[in-house]
């Protein structure tokens, strides 16, 4: 993985403040539990809401975690103030997610003007023990003010 | 498109069934408001918990109904008791999602023994006018009983 | 599919002298046999050299026609001296690909500012008829001089 | 990345062996430098031919050599004469390949039963550094006998 510095010295109180105002994210009940420059950890506790017929998490959710771990970890290396949209991703459902929590971890492969891809990896934690249940790879436009 | 047709002569109502038992749809308030042999289509009503920072649907729940909108566009090929999962997809965000409601739809576009591949639509409904807000392009595994 | 336009009114003269003096196209011996606004057709002659153990061809090499139509169909609605770079694709083999010629059929889906998004359709030609055997999602950039 | 054995204790001289009966690996005077359980190595010297306007190599044949690792980094796992075929893959194009030679490495990252998982780094050796030009996320299927 590249060295990454963090763009704003007020990270990552900022960003997590950031994190807290996202509507989504507050119903989910998803946190950001961890920040560093291009990184980013997003943790989802399971829901019975969450799931289809199984007690498996959609992998839309999964997805949807991915997605804001994969743009956080862009956003350390971005100005506050900028706005960090995805352009897609894609996402490969390996395993049921029927952990507590589900744990999104996304890192920044390639930072650049203004493109930024992360690669990003979902574990569903069952009885203490991590198990890969996706894998996304995603494309972000930075747009800045 | 490939012609179709359904599998089972119960269709669509056994679908229509399965899908409002899937506990992710009924808390989105999702529907299944269209289906046909190799096609189906998801609506969701636009809800403040759905956004962003901004008023735009987050990427992750357009995943979420495009999923399914895919996924029951295959299970119109297949057995009511087979089980039909994804195994991955690929969704490029096109426009904001700010419309309401939101509808997905998906076609099979090559149904095979073991994998079907499906591309779905993602339209914003905005002063009754649809927008193209995402697409996206997935794979699903059939499991048999 | 949207409604486009072609950008300079000097096409598809100026794109077609353009992809006959890409290397990679001339080399695998691909034409450019087709193109409209927002639409390019790119066609290749099997060879031996292009499969695998089997008689299909390598879906690598689908791939890299199919880039190359989607990337022109982008770029009929660009100036001639910009520069159409693919950010990333996304390909599903559907079926072999042992005709004679492959045909990759490009639309661009939404034309935007810095961002364009095409979906490219690949057949293969067998006893003159068309068998879809892959297809594409594709993120291309714009770079304007 | 997880722990992997080799299926065969005849790899890896078996899978070299195969590898070279590769038309297409042949036609592009790619080899296969390196490979471990769950892992390959595919090396490709520059060639004018791969490339486009500028020096850099197409980006579908980076994807072809890409999908070649991850699809013998596969096969480690697999039995000799089974099949091995991507069902899809997703690439991002990171920076220009203008390196001598093109080291494309694929790590197995979930080994299933039916599908297997790969990701792939592509790198562009310019003046003996290795640049991280594309990455690949792929879906392949094991057919056995």
């Amino acid at each position: 993985m590249p060295e990454h510095e963090y763009f704003d010295p007020g990270y990552p109180e900022l960003l997590i403040e950031n994190f807290k105002s996202q509507k989504t994210m507050r119903w989910l009940g998803a946190n950001l539990t961890d920040l560093k420059p291009g990184y980013a950890e997003v943790t989802l506790p399971w829901r019975e809401e969450f799931t289809q017929q199984s007690e498996s998490v959609h992998g839309g959710l999964l997805a949807t975690i991915a997605d804001n771990a994969g743009g956080y970890a862009a956003w350390t290396l971005e100005p506050n103030d900028s706005n960090i949209l995805a352009v897609e991703f894609k996402i490969n459902l390996l395993a049921e997610a029927k952990g507590d929590p589900i744990i999104a971890r996304g890192h920044v492969v390639k930072h650049g003007r203004t493109l930024t891809v992360s690669r990003i990896d979902i574990y569903s934690v069952e009885d203490g023990k991590e198990i890969l249940c996706a894998i996304m790879q995603q494309t972000l436009i930075c747009i800045r003010k």
